[in-house]
């Protein structure tokens, strides 16, 4: 697809077919997750990957409560056949950062302004993101408020915290949008892009 | 360009010919950077634009001293004739998680497992790098480590936090790369994707 297509089209979708999702696909979004910048090469990232609905179904049953799946507006975003979460790893940025051709000589956190070990995992999903649009799919980023029951249910180390989970799957020919899209509007371009100064 | 062929090219161009980037092509980096996905839409976000050689100038002016500009190794990037800095605004997630739609009431940051404010402003920071690949331009992703001295030059909000600048422009024929690909090397993908469990 031509890439000004792919975001022109790209939005969260929360509705899934109950089908499965070509493999080639998942491999994709993957490689494609991994070609993200990131600060000094850090590449300070991993990815947790649930194909299949046996798969699938033990993220939600390890994270979402049967009350919150249950009281939630888009039941058929427990259709999807992918599930990808996205960890950031800091330890791995200030290792990278204290090598000789850095030379930060210590790995003090204070030195960084902003926390690039998330920002360029948020990087490497959005690929994954665009990717599934790419693929003519559909897919929704969320974030992890229990990482302490993530990590404990698919044996990830204490030092990666999750960004944010993606599902992935062939998007229902109706899903009803978010409403923050009406609750908040999109800001007006003139309070958010200044030219020559602020 | 097709979407695949924009993720495979995409790489940081720190070599820029010294001649302007058509206004057509940065208000599309522009427009393409405001669709990136934000948490409730909060798309607490901001841009700060310098066009031409004498606005691009006063970017370097004001952040790079004198002598980190006479070290840096890539003297072409200061030819660039397009500078976006990338800003974020924590302060507007906080305010859009206090609404009644999303029902925090407070406006607590421990609620947030992950700095979405700076993610999602990556995000957007990426539909720009990658816009700059599809319209046949190179640019470069680097950090602002002097906060104070951006806002005092360009009259910047305290409650924006530059997550990083981006320069672009039309690639010379000839850019060295970064020594980060040869000294770190990408990492294995076994030890990044982890199928099922980790």
């Amino acid at each position: 697809m031509e890439f000004q297509d792919v975001i022109r089209k790209r939005k969260m979708v929360r509705s899934f077919e109950d089908r499965p999702v070509d493999h080639a696909i998942v491999e994709r979004m993957l490689a494609n997750a991994q070609r993200a910048p990131s600060a000094g090469f850090s590449q300070g990232w991993g990815f947790l990957v649930l194909e299949g609905k046996t798969q699938a179904q033990r993220y939600w049953d390890a994270t979402w409560p049967t009350e919150r799946r249950r009281d939630f507006g888009w039941p058929d975003m427990f259709n999807a056949p992918v599930i990808i979460v996205c960890l950031s790893n800091k330890d791995q940025y200030l290792t990278r950062y204290a090598m000789p051709d850095k030379g930060w000589t210590d790995r003090d956190e204070k030195r960084w302004p902003v926390p690039y070990w998330d920002i360029d995992t948020g990087m490497a999903a959005l690929n994954i993101l665009l990717t599934a649009v790419d693929a003519g799919l559909g897919a929704v980023f969320f974030g992890v408020f229990d990482q302490a029951k993530l990590r404990a249910a698919f044996g990830i180390p204490e030092d990666y915290t999750a960004v944010g989970t993606i599902a992935v799957g062939h998007p229902k020919p109706k899903d009803r949008p978010s409403p923050s899209l009406k609750n908040v509007g999109r800001r007006n371009a003139a309070s958010v892009v200044h030219h020559g100064r602020w």
